[in-house]
Order: structure tokens, then C-alpha cells, then sequence
């Protein structure tokens, strides 16, 4: 399979909320950059979202103090909350908490590409957004700004490129990943975790993360 | 807070299956004994079950191989899969399993009150039924049997009175923990992690148990 | 040294709130009991103080959701932000990160005896409160309410008990730690130690537990 | 950005200590070297020292048994312990203890990159002084002499510029720093972080850095 | 040694069994490819198999579910539990436990070429199949298909090629391994190994895998 | 069941080998003490054998240095290495060993009372000596001479009626073992795994312990 | 064995030296209390000897700091380097690394009953010198004021006793080892151990501990 | 410092034994190659051995069942026992433990590189020999024979050019080392440590290697 070398068609970058009368279908793609993975310490800096057509938008959370809005969006945590939209990513665990965490909204309903691949792709141990990218899509997405520093007023073009970058592919990988699921026979489980996903996320920012409340011991 | 030695009012030993006609109410406590932990190689011995009226069913479970009907136990399945009976365990997550595997039937909905008491009691390390018994109850149960061989063809008397007492007390324990729960708000979320326990037992049989799925690596 | 079985002199149970106008000198011992470990979750639910005159007040703090006011206590608040007022605890790392993120005061300036018996009794490794009341005071005192409710909304006299004993002794055991400090020159080193608890406090509440903010590594 | 491969401007070698009347200003930029990371057993043998004007000026400490001074380096111990000029480190944990185990100096006031980067630039675990230059400068400093030989009589031209190269970036470092500091609101938490540096150096000489001594256990 | 690029010179595909009427000789090759490792969960794929003549038959498996046979495949399962052909694998413990649990057939007597490795070439630690073919038969193979999807309908042409080269050399590296284990006197210490393989793989699958059964402790 | 406190009917005392002449039966139960559980350094000095009718025979094996016959036993060796009696032990993977070790011999064919329980037993995680012989049998035996010194010259009465007490029971315990194997459908898995006993033990011997040849790593 | 709880015939307790003119044999029994086990940190404070006839001279060693005379001892300093008088310690690794530190002294020759316990009792893990006492002398050692605080000006009687009985059963131990030693042919490489100790204690002084200096890695 | 590709000069391969009437001076160095490093199992297969004049002698020794000589070769033997002549190795551990496992044969005096470079070389970890040589020499060696099999009747050129490159640099190296040690004043320490080594290869073929026979515990 030939590799491509993804560029993003379009970006849009919003400050502090969604433009009004967005429509992202029935599936929205959507991610989050934040100033590390510490709910209680690190903020939310940049939702992207994507209809799965090519364009990414990006919303920047700028906090008060630093002349922002923080998290006032109403549009956004509209879209969220939206029983009619299921929200896809990759990884949901973390965003589901920190979406939470930031603008106090539960996600739902939610999918989510990494749980998927765990329940098909056995045969790997390789289930990160990029290894997907390249096995499943034949695309390269670059990591290089995974640990930039998200809380700049100025996000550079490198960042939002790679911002958008995950979640252009959401769409295309949960297909190619549904229709796994199918042939395996492992949609409706892979349901059954989705529905719980919301839960987990809760259970996280509460300080259920380590152990599993599902464990025998302690 | 006066400590009472347990003895179980009255135990009932059916062999192969429920007897027709049982009413346990709309919810039944349920504990199971097995041959060991590992559904692949362990077969399931013992179900017992109490409408919390101090008469606990203990449903002996023997192979066809050593002159039982095996599996074959339409009553109990029945009632397992019952959506208007709420089944209520302690680890409810073993159970399940064990259930799914041994009768091939979904144990739904459930309640635990392991994952209870942990939801509420932060306070301790301490969730075994024992303790909870002792704690919540001022009543003491013995585990002295808990490692015994429930595949016998004719249990002792020691070992069914504990497997009795097991189950007797779950309906009073729930009581005490959702009061808990309600305190400290926390019964949705405690109900939120009921409806993904029969997921949690179909995944430990197929190998998902270790790491978690919810796990970010591998 | 002959042992003691401890019997608390007098416990004060002040619901909400310190009353106006208690003085508790120039250093006040200090100890709290939670629903756990957890400050993101687990709620502060009791802070004993006292004089070292062999009274203890108690300050029960309700939640507003329970009935009670919540973190809404001027007098206990203004008490521990006293510079004027030494507060002394036996582990004070976790006093002072719980009272932070439940009362949202800074506590200071702090003494911490466990501090102090790790700087001075090198000889051993046994440094709880327990060990310190027997083996420096040749008082015994009972750990067994350590892990029990305290959210109830009535506590047990056995928990008031237990609680008040946690800082009736604080005084007679700094005095004693205070002269070994003397003794090994390590005064000045404890006191150093003392300010930068609130730091630790602040840096635990923020996620800076693990690992420690100053090891080479991450 | 262009990345720049750093060149230092002026080396300046000292042998025994500083001359008189050198002036740093009021902030001075040092890193050591020395034989080894225990500071029982391994001896100091360079100070290297900065104004942040691109020289570096280097104290090398030969032992009298080799024919050195040994630690009889007045000006530069006036210098560490001058409580108006404020020294710069990058993990000045390190430099701290080693400076009061060979030089007999507590160095006060301290500031250090390393918690600096720790505290505001959550999104990495990448706090490295090669990673932070390169990051935050887009300077590639080398490692390679980093384990040679500090210890001999005469160093070499390659060990001295890389000695020099790890302090000429460090006031640029805290100016980016400590922009970021104030935008996280986190300014004052680094500050009261550097107040305990000395003697969280002064217990690592005693033998209190594992574990430390702020941790509940032992 | 000149290295050989290894190319296969033919491969035969069958669906759902061998033909009947092919004849491997007294020791045939054999590999397994799966959805993954764990025989629970993960499906039987395919068996590759040869005669040591530079010709692979590869047999797929395709479940019912998906429109195949299942392991309906009698000429292969005849060929496994032939008592007069021996079994060549490399790691065969891994295989004949899968194809007990696909097929229900105890393939015997085997060989395997990883325990041969382990018990003469005590030199190294790398026994894995690539390792041996380089160092033994100075041919290289690929291991880029290891983890590829062979749950598929339509294998690919690269899937095909790998699947074959780990079966094509297994008859030249057990030549050289039992000279080895003849020049070190240890071909009987393997045989005695060889025999207990087929128990070792009903032990796994029956969750006697970790921790081993002849292990001191439990 | 009864407690019952063992005390051996009779214990008879060899010195260098067996008597000529002695009949075991078809199946011996043995033990061995040792100096400790290293073969390259700890001398074999105590083998215990018995028929399973109350009396046990101890060959006290001393060395030539000490004024001994060292492992010149040929009675016992003869008996150790007779196809046509079967060795009882438990936990025979060290004892075979051992005895190879010391005498020369292969021990075959073996059984072992603790590959039985775990194969059965798979309730509990209790299968030493003495957990089986309460649990199965009723009696208490005494491990308080387990580790005492087997070396000396004289052995006391109380390591000769704790030698004696290891092998009196093997054969009742054996015959609940088995007949558990038997109504699991484990017999033939059992008598697999003996067969593979000798070997593991020349395996130990040889230095392949630890990791266990079998495993796919190293 | 009948038991024997000891208590120490007489005990001197000498302030800063021993006397002139002390006369300990060929073999002095040598112990030594500390304020811990980090000799950076920890001060010796009490020596404690016995030439083996049931005295136990004890010299306190008080720093100068509280009107002691230090390390100031040189009666003492001259017996701990007489190389014709043996020391004999229990755990000797200790002792001579704490005697060098304190009093600049090279303890020479030495013996140590913890190895020679190491070397010939294989058959067990217990090896403290309480466990040596019973097992090998049948007498009870009270351990109860290990971990006392030995830097008090005054110590008490409890702690003169305990410090007393760790020297006077060394001479007794020893004789009971040293004829297990010459039993198992181990007295030579015994010795050789002994005379690496000194070496052993300056390698642990200088930091050299951990790993082990002949450990391949590191 | 340039770096040169090292080519031996002068490589002699002699079987079983070394010539009679060699002369290696006062100090020669030694290296062993075997079939792994368990000597229990892992036969010696050659000795090589140099005066640091640029030529290696390897002495071949093939098992009496290859048709070899065994370990039969008493000129080695003399040499390696002749207190006259130091032994120089790097790890000398290992070697000393195999030479006497397989010749029968005390090597004493001896010196070891690795121990050297341990006890001077504090500000690296990499003690290897390939490191050593780099960074002290300036010479690139290769280790990429070092797992190759040394058991084959005929030894490539590859093989014996490496077998000699790890004694021809030794002296060299022993040179460059007793400099820096008589620098940091530790020339003393290191013949301490030396003179242990017989001891401790002898203490690790008993079975004393783990854990170390010094250490506290067991």
C-alpha cells in the first residue's frame, strides 16, 4: 500500500467557541490538546472537531487571566452533549474527563477508534492513532508537536496542522474498523464499551483511575 | 456495635435446577462456588440464591461425566436472564462470568456490592464480604470453607452453610450501601458501572482481562 | 516506663464552625479526619484542635447537600492563617493540602512531628503518631476508629474519642522531639523543613505528588 | 527555527578560585563538574560561572595531594554565599550539595531551570538542559564530555567548552522561563520551591534523599 | 558467511483443508498463523506446512460465520495425529496448543527447533526463528507480515510469502541443530523435551500456563 | 474431621545404603534432606523410603571425609533405578535431582503428590506437604526440624521422626490424589507430566531452572 | 534444647575509653550501637567488648558537643588495630565501616558469625544472631531495645543489658561454627571472606555499596 | 584522540595445552571463551593469553569426547597457579570461576581492569572493555564474534582475531588505569579488591553468587 504524506485540506481556528449553526452530521471526529494529562492541574487549550469532511475545526479555550473567555461556549458544549451526535475519537478515556473536567459537560454518545482496533486487531500491540493511520489508511501523520506547549495565546501553524491532523483520519479509521468489528463479530461489544466510556472518564477525574474499581483487590 | 455468629436460618439443596415455580422477588441475592478462578478449566459447582428472606437455594451444578445433567438447568437460566430481576452480587464481575461461561447465559442487570462499598467507603481498604458484613452489619461470617472442594458429588454441611451465608445477608448490605451511595451522590454512578458489568464478565472470558482495555498503552 | 491506656480529658463538638473567641495560644495542634485520601474526592469531614491543655475542639464540617454549611467556617479559617498561631500536626503534608482544598486556606506557620522524628530518631523506622505517644510518652492510643465513616452526620463517641486523641498529645511530643532536635543540632534543618510544608501541601493538591518535584528524572 | 549549533564566545580558566573583583551582577549562571555523583567519595573539580554576557569563567579545584589548593577558594565561596547575588542552576539540587560538601558553603539565594521547566511545561517530561536550550532557544548544546574525565590536571579544550556551553544559556533560559512562569500564575510556587533547594541539598549530604523524607512512609 | 535474501519458490493455497493424496514424508514443517496469541479468543488462520523440498501448502481456515468450512478439515487433522510423521516447529508449544484448541487434534510425536537452540547454542539469547536462520543458514527472512491481519478473506501476495518462509528452512535448521546437539551429547536431553511439548501445550490451554506446574509454589 | 497428631510407628536407621533384600512393593514413597536446596554445594544426607505400612527406612548418606561410605549405596541405587517400582514423592522435581546429583541416578518412574494436587486441587493455592495431609488425610505433621542440620553425624529422634513422617503418608495421600484425577479427568495429564519429571530435574541439575526452557523468551 | 533466657553476669560501663591495661586475650567479642545505619549521618555511640568470660565492657563515646571528649579514645583505637588480637563481631561488615568512620581506625584481623553462619548452616535463612543464640547455644537474646535511642547521655539499665548480650555469646557461637566449618571443609574459604571485611567496610564508606563492585554490570 | 581499527599482529592457536618453555614475563593477561556462562554446563573451549608484546596464544581445549584432550594441560595450569606470574583480566569474576570449574586450578595473583576502571573511572558507567579501550586507548575493538559458537572442532579467523583482541590491549589498558588510580589515592583499595577474587569465583561456583554472602539478609 503506498504511503501518503497527509497535509490537511482546511483549517479553522475559532477563539473560545463554535461559530453558531455549525452542522457536523450525525458523527462529529473530535480531539483535545491541553497543558498535559493532569485534570486537576493541566488546562484544556484546543478542541478540534471535524464532519469528517476534510475540514478541522479548531476552538482555543483562553483562560481569563490571560484576556480569554475561558470555558464560555455554549455552542460547543452544546454540540457535546448532543444525544443526536456521536462524538469519535481516538482514545476518548482521556478527552470524555478532561471535557468534563474543563467545561462540565458529559460526552455522549461516544466511540472511540483505540478500543476498536483492541478488540479486532489482536494480533498487534500497536494501536496508537498513527500506527492505525499507516496500517489501516496507508496515511503518515506526524507526532513531532504532540508535546508543544499548547497554553501559547499564538498557537504556531505546525501545531495547528498537527492539531487537525487527528481528527481528519477519524471517520476513515472507524469504517475500516467497523467493518473489522463486523467480520469478528464484535460490534455490540465494542458498543457496550463505548456506552460505559462517559463513566470511566468520570470515574478518572474522581480519583477511580488506579486501581480498577473493577479489580478483585483493594 | 454487638457482633452476632451467623447461622443461616434454612438451605435448600436442589440438584441440577431450580424447581419450578420460585419467586425470589425483583431481586435476587446470587453467589456461585467453583471448582477454581479460571473459567477455561474450573467448572461451576454451585449457584446459590435468596429473596433476602433468610431461606438461601443452593443449585448444585454435577457433569454429566460424574452422572449429573450438567448445564442443563432451564429454571435458573431463566431467572438469570430475567430483565424484570435484578441480580445482586458481591463481585458481581467473577459471577458472571462463570454464569456466561458454565450456562451460556448474560446475567442482567446486576448490582454489586463490592463495587459499592468502594464507591463509598474511600475511607478503607477493607471491601471483602466479611468485612462488610462485620462493618455495616455487626454480623460475622466465616471463610473457612471458601477454599473447600465444591465439586464433590455430596457436600458437607459446613460447606453449604457457608455457601449460604453469602447470600443471605447481600439484601441487607445493599440497603446500608445505598443509603451510602445516596449520601454522598453517588447511586448513578454506581448504577453506571452495574450496566457495564456482564460487558466486564464477557471480556475477562475472552482474554481481555489483562491490561485493561481502558488502558491508554497496549 | 509504665504504659497508659489515654482517656481524653474533655471533647468539645462545635458543629460548622470554632465559636468566636476561643484562644488557643501561641501553638494549636491540629489533626483531620476525611472520607479518605483523595482530595479531589474525598470530602473533610472533622478538624480537631487543641491547646495542649487536654481539651480538644472538634469542628464537624456538613456539606450543604447533607444540610450542614459546608466549608463555611471564619473562625477556624482565620485561625489557621493566623501568623502568629504555630499549628502543629503529626504528618502535616496531608492536613495542610486537605484544609487548602477544602477550606481554601494556607496554612502556616506549621510543625510537622513526624518530620521531626525522622530527623532525630534515625534509629528506627517506626515514626506514626502510635509509636511516638508509646515510646516517647508511654501513652497507648487506639487506632481502631482510624479507618471507619467519618461523612456520617452523627459521630459515635468512640470516634470522637479517637479523633480527639490525635492531638492531645502534639504538645508533650514536640517538646520531646524539640530537645533531641537540640541535642543533634538539627533544629534549625526541621524548621526549614517546616516551611516548605505548605509548598508541598499546594504542589500535592496540583498533581506534583509523584514524582518528587525535585528528583533528576521527569 | 533555525537551529544553531553553540559556539562559546570566551573561555576563561581559573586555577584554585575566582580573582578578586570579578562582578556577576546581580544573578550569576553556575554549573560543577566533578568526579562522580556521590559526593562522599567524589571530589569537586570545576566551577564553572557566568554573568550572561557569553563568558565562562572556570574555577578548576585541584586537591592539594595532586598539588592543588584544594577547596581554599575565598572569592568564589564569597561569591556562592553573597545573599544578593542570586545563583542560577539547572538541577541545582545537585550543584548545591556538592558546593557545601566541598566548599563548607551554603549557596543562597538559588534559583533552578530544571523545576522552572518542571513546573510550567507540563505537556513534556523532557526538562534536560540540552532539550530546554534546544526547545526554548533553538540552541543544540553537546553531551559528549559529560562523563570524561574531570579530574585531571590539565582538561581538555572539548571538556572545556562544554563545561562553559552549560552555563552561558541558563539567564536566557530563566527570561523564557520565567515568562511562562507568570502566564501559568505559577511564579510564586517556583519561588517557594527554590527557598528549600539549600537544604534539600544539606539532607541529601546527610544521607535523608531516599526516601524522602517527606513521603508518609519510613 | 555470504547472507541470502530468501525468496520462496512455491507456494500452494488451500482452502479450508489439504488435498487429499499429498504426501510430506516422515517429517513435515509446520507453522500456524492467528488472529493473535491468546487460543480463547484468537481464531486459527492458517497452516503452513512443507516437506523440506521448497514448496509451502498453506491451508486456510475460514469460519462458518464468514462462509468457510470452520476446522472442518480432515486430510490435515489425519496429518497432524499421524503417530509415523513427525512435527517439525520452531516454538512449538505455542502451535500444537492452537491446534488442539481449532482442531481438537494432539499433534505428535513433534520437534521443535527453539528448544534444540536453547539446550546447544548457550552462547547467545537469541533462539527466534530469524535469528537462527541468519547465524545457521546465512539466509535472511522477514518479519515484516508477523502482525499483519490474517483474519482476512484474501490474504495478500506478502502475507502468503511470509507465512511461507517459516516453514521452508525448518528442515535445514534442525540439521544443523542436531549435529549440534549430537557434538554436546545432548540429542536425548531434547527428545525427552520433544515428548512432553504436546502436554505442555493442553497444560496452557487449560490455564495451567503461569505459574508453571512444576514450580515450587503454588 | 478429626485432628489427628501423627507420631510414626517406626522408624528404622541405615546407615550408608539399604539392607539387601528389602521389598518394597511396587510403589515406594521417598524423600531426601539435604544441607540445603543447591545441588553443586549441598550434600544429599538422608533418604527416607517406605511402603506405605507404617515404617519408614532412612539411609543416612555420609561422606567419605566424615568417615563415610559417601553415595556408595547400590542397594538404594538398584531400588531408585528399577523400572518396575514406581517412586512416590512430593514435590519430586528437587528430589530427582537431587539424587541424580548425589547417587548417579535416574529416579523412573516417578509420581508426585504435589503436580496431583495442583492438577485437582484447583480451589486452593495450598499444596505443600503438610496443607495436603491436613485437608485430605486429617493429620497434623510437624515442620519444625525442616530446616535443621542434616549433616551432623548423629541425627536426633526429632529429625528422625520428621524424616520418617515425609513418606509415611505418600501413598494414603496418593490415593485420594487420584482418585480426584480420576473423577476430573485428569489422571492421564497427571502421568503425562511424571513422565517429564526425571528430565526437568536433569534440566535443573544443568543449569536450564530459570527461565524454564519452555518459555518463548531467552 | 532446654531454653535459657540469658542474663549478662556483669557489665562495665566505661565513659569515652576503655582503661589502660585491659587484657581481652587473643579474640575480643566486639559490638557497637550507633544512632542509625548511615554512618554519614549516624554517631557511633556506644563499644561494647568481651573477652569472652561473661564481662562485657561497654565504652560510651559522647560527642564533644555535649561535653564529651569525642573519638578521643585511644586505648580503644589501639585494640581495634592490634593485629594480634582478633575482633570478633556478628555482621562485622557493619561494625568496621561505622569504627572507621568514627575513630579513623582499620579494624584488623576480624571474624564475622554472620558469614560463617552464611557458609555452613545452608539449610535454613535465618542467620540474625538471636537465631544463632537459639539454635546453636539454646540461650533467648532479647532484641527489644534495637532500635533505642543510644545517642542519651544516660542510657538505661534495659539498654546496657541488651547492648552487653550481643557480645557475650561470640566467643560460644564461634567455637559452635568454627566446628562446622572444619565439618564441611569451609573453615579456609571462611577465612578468606574475613580477611576482605576491612576492605568490604572502606568500599562501603566511600559509596561503593550498591551495586556490588563485582557485579558485572555497572 | 584518532581512532584505529585494531588488527591483531600475531595470533598462535594451540591445542590443549600452551608449548612447553613460554615465557610471559611478570604479568600476563588472560581471557576465556566457553559455551555460555554457566559453568555447571558450559564447557571452557579457549584460553588466550598474552605478555602485552602484540602476539596471542590461544589454547584450544576439546573434550576427550570430541577427541580432544580435556582439560588436560598442565603447562596452562602452571602458569595459571604460579604465584610469581600476575594474572590479568578484565572481569576477572567470571574467568577465575570457570578456569578453576574446568582446569581444577587456583589463578592467583591476579588483576582486574573492570574492578579498576569501577573504582576510578566514577563519572561513567560503561566499564565495558570495548569502552575502555575506545576511551582509554583510542582503539576500536569488535565484540561482534563475543556470541559465537567456541564449542566447533575448527575456529573461523573471525573468531581467533577476536579471541586475541581482548588480550593484546590488557596491559596497555592495566597501564593507563594504575595511573588514575595512584592519582585518586586508590592503587591500595583496588590490590584489596584483587586479592578477593580467587575467593569470590570460588564462592560463585558453590552457589554463594546471589545473594551476595556480605549482605544483611539471608
Amino acid at each position: 500500500m503506498a504511503q501518503t504524506l497527509f497535509v490537511p485540506k482546511m483549517i479553522k481556528l475559532h477563539k473560545h467557541d463554535l461559530p453558531a449553526g455549525l452542522d457536523f452530521g450525525s458523527v462529529v471526529a473530535i480531539d483535545t490538546e491541553t497543558m498535559g494529562l493532569d485534570p486537576r492541574r493541566d488546562r484544556l487549550c484546543l478542541v478540534q472537531l471535524s464532519a469528517g469532511d476534510g475540514t478541522a475545526h479548531c476552538v482555543q479555550i483562553i483562560p481569563e487571566a490571560l484576556g480569554g473567555r475561558g470555558a464560555d461556549c455554549p455552542n460547543l458544549k452544546a454540540l457535546l452533549a448532543d444525544p443526536a451526535v456521536t462524538k469519535l475519537f481516538h482514545f476518548a478515556r482521556f478527552d470524555v474527563a478532561i471535557l468534563r473536567a474543563a467545561l462540565g459537560v458529559e460526552c455522549a454518545p461516544v466511540r472511540c477508534t483505540k478500543i476498536a482496533a483492541k478488540l479486532v486487531r489482536t494480533f498487534t500491540e500497536r494501536h496508537g492513532l498513527k500506527d492505525l493511520c499507516r496500517e489501516l489508511l496507508g496515511v503518515d501523520i506526524s507526532k513531532q508537536q504532540q508535546s508543544s506547549d499548547w497554553g501559547a495565546a499564538e498557537l504556531t501553524p505546525e501545531q495547528l496542522a498537527y492539531a487537525a491532523s487527528d481528527v481528519l483520519h477519524l471517520h476513515a479509521l472507524w469504517a475500516r474498523l467497523e467493518a473489522l468489528l463486523k467480520r469478528e463479530g464484535r460490534l455490540e461489544l465494542a458498543e457496550a464499551c463505548f456506552r460505559f466510556l462517559p463513566t470511566r472518564g468520570q470515574l478518572d477525574l474522581m480519583g477511580y483511575d488506579e486501581p480498577d474499581i473493577f479489580s478483585h483487590s483493594a
